[in-house]
């Protein structure tokens, strides 16, 4: 299930089946798209950076990290849904606008500097 | 582009091209998907909760809505990337896992508190 | 305990009688606190806008967004604590600061939007 | 300013002058938090995590640090606020719940486990 579209109606139908429908506003989903960040969150919080991605990537933390990644699309699925906002077109223009903004010979190997 | 894999692709090259593959770390993705997150809380705080979903979905919040929705998603297929998730199929089974959790009949209409 | 100074206080003891310096990196310590801040959204997410504060103000839930409310401020002030920032200046000059940006005759029963 | 019922006590003036209590509804106040709390992360996400602390405590990062940290507080003090939580009391009952929670001799250099 790698397209957005099919998690989208997935979503939708999950919602609707239940009658959720009611609970859906975006200011609740954003909430509980920060409820599932903040789960991700936990899970990486006390490991050494420099081993994150090795003991997450294994484990019993592969496990969970890989479930809390699937909430927090659900949730910005739904978001978008409600919204009528074409996550993938959203995220193509989002991808075209960011090489246009950090030209490969501008920015090699620097990150750019959040203002 | 509402493909996962497609999108993974885009970014995995968008990075390697400006060599910021070192910047991505797991806590760190964790970090910037974090700060996405506060941009789309920030669009949505001070809207009545009941007039969010017709003023976020006009503009000029619709622009900045779907920016934002797609920062979101771009960080989270990365951060899935590096840990090496296959992020639809952990998506298709939590939803698999949803629909066993919460049957129809028991949780209509009513959503479940989170303890 | 009002006092941001005896808090932090607090803090460094309990963290030094546990030896568990070496994981209050700023990082870290930021993950945590978006961790507590999810808890915390999570209690509000699906509770009808209009009727949070009743509910959340009162038993069962009051217990827990109390907890929630003070993990935050916990890790907010070890942050601080870590990065040498006096946190309580810092807000005496924030306000300052906000004072001077709204001035009351120009934003009244107007909240300011978020650029 | 160190004390917490004096940072309320303002905050509550200031929201009053500019009849700003219709926007703080808890809903909407742990959106702000969060807003607050995602430009912090945006402040640290691409420090090398063993150089966060250093680069984050000096300038000029270090005024960016001390705005939003303090940002952060003042959000979370109107929020434990308009739902009429002792925050001091609630920190000290959470600090004297934590040093029961993990008993030095237990967990000593050894961060507990987020489950």
């Amino acid at each position: 299930m790698s397209d957005l579209i099919g998690i989208r109606d997935e979503m939708r139908a999950f919602t609707e089946e239940r009658d959720w429908g009611r609970y859906h506003d975006p200011k609740s989903l954003v909430l509980a798209l920060v409820g599932e960040v903040g789960e991700l969150a936990e899970i990486f919080q006390w490991l050494p950076a420099e081993q994150a991605m090795e003991l997450a990537g294994a484990q019993p933390l592969r496990k969970r990290v890989a479930e809390e990644l699937a909430d927090v699309l659900v949730y910005l699925v739904r978001l978008a849904d409600v919204l009528d906002v074409d996550l993938g077109e959203a995220t193509r223009a989002k991808l075209h606008a960011a090489r246009g903004r950090y030209p490969v010979g501008d920015v090699h190997g620097q990150a750019p500097v959040k203002s």
